[in-house]
């Protein structure tokens, strides 16, 4: 049943992050590759794969968490081009950002919008 | 136009948090009135009425952002409730919840869970 | 010298937190009396008694830094009797607050104007 | 596997965490359960019982990461206790904690001394 | 009236943030315009438009929000050249940022310290 | 006495962090000295000095502090050098960074991860 989790964690991190998702797993192969394991087995394999949300909504789940406890830049970049994989739509990302701002105020918002409109220039996409 | 600001600002309070936003508001009164006055006006009258996501997504990051930046738990309270008020379900907000764990970490995922129960409990509804 | 940091220290911990100083380093004497006195030594030797800022102005950066970090309100209510303590009034003690939050976002600074809420009512202070 | 990494992660919070870990899980049974079973199968399971750190070592690191994020009092509390349970000393544990004080403030370090005096009481030990 | 906040907005955005300001506003204007309205309509036209602290008083706040809030250091450096256009010395923010160290911990502090040096620096002031 | 505590400080600040802490040092002695000096004579004079806990228990700690607050990579890289300074291990240090995920959630950890393997590879040590 492990092996599931791996199995079904590293098809739904390909599905959802991508080829960003791939970086910071091999990244980690030289120093924690169990940390690595974890975010595909848990991460991955446990969570994204639960029904009852679908990955839209789980993408504005994450962007919001990431927005909002700060500092995590490189984890918000592969989580914009994420949402853009699931579906969002450049607009809703922003809107999703622009939303916390009342919540964990705006220098946060900025910093995450920062990071959306480089990812959105390296996608060639735009709002 | 500031005056409709407020306006749609306060029947969006309404919509959303109910009587928890007018609780929060009425206990501004007699020490910080402007900064009720600002919730109404900036989060509920400009962000909340924007177009671009609907009320239930708007709630998934409010839970999300609430959840991620911790010892907000009054506030968690006010908008558990006003996620049931939009239509979410009381699974689709464990949900979200649980979607938090793998970024901001069991703690925060579990202060937000015991405050969702004792929503829920309140509330008379359940998972 | 170093006694002389703790009795620098003692005396202006009594002039700026008073009474609820010293409760909070009697709390600590049977379990980290030594943290009561990096308390006494540092925080209020060696940093409070810094000239270059005056107490309002020191009490005003404690209130946006205790507010803006959450999760503190024991502290935050020691330091906002400390604020009325040095001469701040009630009025100045909310615009500090209210200041704070396009920067930390509404849910922070309402839960510190609900300790100066109660704080004022327990000075019989009002703004 | 998976059903292993349940028996070995329940076995492991018994161990660790003991009666108040055994109450955390219960209580999220009828709400999230499922965020229950991540506790004890990632949690526990797989973290707590990788070689590499013996339990004081790993008490130690939890007791300082749930003191500096602040606002995870109910945590805490369950983390001390478990310190206790697996060997460290009250000496040590209010060690650990005053250890924090300059990465992540007094006011954080002072939550944390706090919460270990009344884990201290009801368990009947002493510094 | 609300055309009344954007121009109060500017203005105080240009008396306090000056370059760093509109530099800010403008590199939202391709992907969040609105957010960069709300910056000056809300933040700078409400906010820093109010009575009852002046602007030395308010970026003193400011640091002291974004010193301890951590990883927001392109939001301190506006501020910090914010704190220098309206008057308060090299000397005074220094001690602001040395102020919030036995709050918030030397490493948000160290940051914050760093950031002031690289600001006086590029505007040639020393303390 | 207080000469005392600058000495032992200065001694115990060479003997954890070394040449990384003495450049800490001497980067605020153009800005802030005295934040420096309480960084030799508080952190490391008072607290680092403390018996009770052994150079590679406090290491663990203040890795876990640091992992934990996000925003202080330049600390951490620090602290991971003072980590095998005082002789942990490269696989002790990643397994206190991977204990810290179920807390601090996976982006921290990751951040804390990935300055841990600049040190490594600037020390030309391997896990």
């Amino acid at each position: 049943m492990s092996n599931n989790r791996y199995e079904q964690g590293w098809a739904k991190l390909m599905e959802v992050d991508g080829e960003g998702g791939r970086r910071v797993i091999e990244s980690l192969q030289d120093i924690a590759p169990d940390l690595g394991r974890y975010v595909i087995e848990f991460a991955f394999g446990d969570i994204y794969s639960r029904p009852g949300l679908d990955l839209k909504q789980r993408q504005l789940i994450t962007i919001a968490s990431l927005t909002t406890q700060g500092g995590c830049e490189p984890q918000l970049i592969v989580h914009l081009n994420a949402a853009l994989n699931v579906g969002l739509t450049p607009a809703e990302i922003v809107e999703a950002i622009v939303h916390c701002a009342p919540y964990t105020g705006f220098p946060r918002a900025l910093n995450a919008i920062f990071a959306a409109k480089r990812v959105f220039e390296e996608r060639g996409v735009s709002v």
